[in-house]
């Protein structure tokens, strides 16, 4: 799985992209596993430079967020129909559900009539072989296609509307090709050690366990150890994985332990 | 310009990549243009396929964040080193470096005695032609070694740390080769109106503003509109940049109030 965040506010650090965020941790819960995620400007060359060079790593997903509303600097769609060779056309259902949308505002009296403007007409142009995936939040839908193995879903910018759409269409989509898999995560935080001094016993660990992602996140520097250990792996049955993380997290923190190490269950240190 | 921030926790949704905003706003602010920013997991041939691909687009910089520490999940540098086809050794100056931090930690007695292990020469180890940047806060030095036309600058993933060697070895970099470049910019807040009836008047005040960068932010959905416009430019001065935003922004506030719409010019709305 490949996300690509497009938008230029971004790439100059106006917007923190919290959408790659959501979209990794539920990806990563459904049982994927998000191997890229790649901020690009709105530009139709770049877009469509970023959508090939994903496609040819063949990931069973791509989702892109960001360039699909009605103005000039939404190019999403355009990208993507230029990275896959496919002409914009007006799709009917997309063109529905907009007009629907705008028919809707129009009788909150939100807007005088409804007239649907090239703006508004622009979001409904799909690129060949698409399907649109319903807004319930806001007008643009999304939209969904399949090249060779992969799905490609483009969903928009606007957080609160990404996350309707994706829980709405996609989630349900990645839980069925997913299959039995299960991801599952824990940490311990420890103090009193320095990250240079676990290293080893993180190797150690990971070796007897290698089914055990271990993970060490220095909080504060080494000047002040507090490390976070985090314990992530993917497995057929929740109860495997539970297994798995608690056999590797009491190896290593006995580890620890018989260093001189601290370590602590819960999440409060992290929360300092 | 490009960043890339590698670790696995940016991928499944574990940390937010603040790192990526930081630095993204800094490089704006010097005067350069990121295109892109990668984030990719920690592994070697996973970094140093997306360090090629970056420096194939001849980027002037590219600074990662992340994967400079001491434990086996650390593999930027074992990545660079692929990437360029360089090996790594012993950098003496970074040694030096590691070795006074361990001395000080063993001064105040957060470690018994200063013992150069493998874990803590790791960080040692950099590509051939490199330089360590000092770290103030942590033990791990940054990098900063050149490619043809590129500079590639490596940096650790603990914030503190990233925006410490940042601030003193980096921006003054960035800002010494940006010459005379200013990057403006300003938003005004937009209510009463709907983003598609806004985007042939921002198409129109883009172009007769040439060098002024428009974009729209709905915020709320179009149920409820509310958008923020952001305007931005880079020139050569911050008045011709202050100029030609003020010039852009009268414009299309002008054409927004003759549609009946409200102009804001303060961030309160943003804020809401």
């Amino acid at each position: 799985m490949e996300i690509i965040c497009i938008g230029n506010e971004l790439l100059i650090g106006k917007t923190l992209n919290t959408n790659a965020q959501w979209l990794a941790k539920r990806a990563t819960a459904a049982g994927f596993t998000v191997k890229r995620i790649t901020v690009v400007e709105d530009d139709v060359a770049a877009i469509a430079s970023v959508i090939r060079e994903s496609l040819q790593r063949k990931p069973k997903f791509i989702i892109t967020t960001g360039g699909l509303g009605p103005t000039f600097d939404d190019k999403t769609l355009e990208g993507i129909a230029e990275a896959l060779n496919r002409k914009l056309e007006i799709n009917e259902k997309a063109l529905e559900m907009i007009k629907e949308k705008y028919e809707a505002y129009a009788k909150t009296g939100k807007i005088e009539k409804v007239e649907l403007t090239p703006a508004r007409v622009k979001m409904a142009k799909l690129p060949e072989n698409s399907k649109p995936l319903p807004n319930p939040i806001g007008t643009a839908p999304g939209v969904i296609l399949e090249v060779d193995e992969t799905v490609l879903i483009a969903l928009p910018g606007v957080p609160s509307e990404m996350e309707a759409i994706c829980e709405g269409s996609v989630v349900p989509l990645l839980r069925e090709k997913a299959g039995d898999v299960t991801f599952y995560e824990a940490s311990i935080y420890v103090s009193g050690i320095m990250e240079s001094t676990l290293a080893p016993f993180i190797d150690k660990t990971m070796h007897d366990n290698p089914h055990v992602y271990i993970k060490s996140h220095p909080k504060g520097g080494e000047k002040e150890p507090h490390i976070e250990l985090h314990f992530s792996t993917t497995a057929k049955s929740s109860k495997i994985a539970k297994d798995r993380v608690g056999k590797a997290l009491v190896q290593l923190s006995e580890l620890v332990k018989k260093e001189g190490g601290k370590v602590i269950l819960t999440q409060k240190l992290a929360k300092q």
